[in-house]
């Protein structure tokens, strides 16, 4: 059953879908009245509909039913993420989302390679977004995480993030790092997983954590692609914590 | 430093680059004599080399040393893969590689979605090969894995695949199936890894795995994406059996 995205729709009844949801449903699906769909609210809660009326700028439907959307993680983690290039972002935001990350804030290290132009013109907070919500739509969540404002490095250390926090360093960089094993002792309530950009940590960026009392972690003696770190990080984490 | 692929380079003294990894080193990365390069054969062993003469169409370079690459798993795995669609196929292939796969069996399921006119005409076979080189040079290994001729399903069966065989299907398939975590007691010296395609295993095809004495396994709860699985898969075994 297709699943559609409705900010905050009533509880019983019939509700219009937004814009751009009407127009996929009816041109894209070519969906039509009687059919059956689910809509999330984005927040957690998921019903049944069917379709009552449709065209390609209104789509009515009516609630039948509440529906169970996939379990939500018990652990919430928030997904630091330095920036990456091109579509790079889209894919580690896509994975997180799958592997039910609760939030997403991309950060600038001293060696992200994205400039800060790129961030302001490019309209990349939307598309993040719509990543999201897609990502959501395919893997049966109920809940679309945020993706926060992108900053600094060094404010993000200063910002409150949920501890633990868990900042992943390359085999290379000669840091005393514990290993991801040292983690299986206790499943905590939330966590932030901090994750390098392409051209790996500065030292800098390392020392400045340690200091403001993250710790650090290495993943074994493989290299991982900058973009594809996130997600083996985030399922390696979710099989220790009993969590998948 | 870059590194370069030649398959069976001699110990010492100097050879020649073949043509495309000589056009590489001189076009794109615009390297001359003198330069210090990594020379890896794709079966595991790597020197330090430097440039001695460089054209665009012949480099030829001498061995310095012998250098340690990355560190190959201690488990063999086979990643059988269905058949995914577009660049979906590479994605999976790249990642499989970073994380250490032995070999890929790609396969057509009863589900999968690619025309095989497609895969004979599409030179597919060449793109992966190179996309194995592409990732191989990226994540600092020596081994190039094999990617074996696409089979059918029923027919990589009774292939004679490394054992044990893991199936890996979807919650909501309704089979019994072990949790991965089962998996803890030992490490096995070699296995396969099967993934299905993005429309997942028709019940046919779990039947006959099962018949054929493969081991059913879920990976919890959650739905992955059909070109993100085998990589979370993949992760998680390789922190079950201490061969990250």
């Amino acid at each position: 059953v297709h699943r559609f995205y409705v900010v905050a729709f009533p509880h019983s009844g019939e509700f219009d879908l937004p814009a751009d949801e009407a127009r996929h449903l009816f041109r894209v699906l070519r969906l039509r009245p009687g059919d059956t769909i689910a809509v999330f609210d984005g927040d957690g809660r998921e019903v049944l509909a069917r379709v009552e009326s449709a065209g390609s700028q209104h789509v009515r439907v009516r609630a039948i039913e509440p529906r169970a959307p996939a379990a939500e993680a018990r652990v919430r983690v928030t997904l630091a993420q330095a920036l990456l290039k091109g579509d790079k972002m889209d894919r580690v935001i896509s994975d997180a989302v799958m592997l039910g990350v609760a939030a997403i804030q991309p950060c600038v290290t001293r060696r992200t390679d994205v400039p800060m132009r790129a961030l302001r013109e490019g309209g990349r907070q939307d598309r993040w977004q719509r990543t999201v919500v897609s990502s959501v739509k395919q893997c049966g969540r109920a809940v679309v995480p945020r993706i926060q404002e992108t900053k600094p490095f060094t404010e993000l250390l200063r910002s409150g993030l949920p501890e633990p926090r868990l900042m992943f360093v390359e085999p290379a960089a000669g840091v005393h790092a514990a290993e991801v094993a040292s983690l299986e002792q206790q499943r905590p309530a939330e966590a932030t997983v901090i994750i390098g950009p392409e051209g790996g940590w500065d030292p800098r960026d390392i020392d400045e954590a340690r200091s403001a009392g993250v710790t650090l972690l290495s993943f074994g003696e493989r290299v991982l692609r900058a973009d594809a770190a996130a997600a083996a990080v985030l399922s390696v984490l979710r099989y220790i914590w009993r969590d998948l």
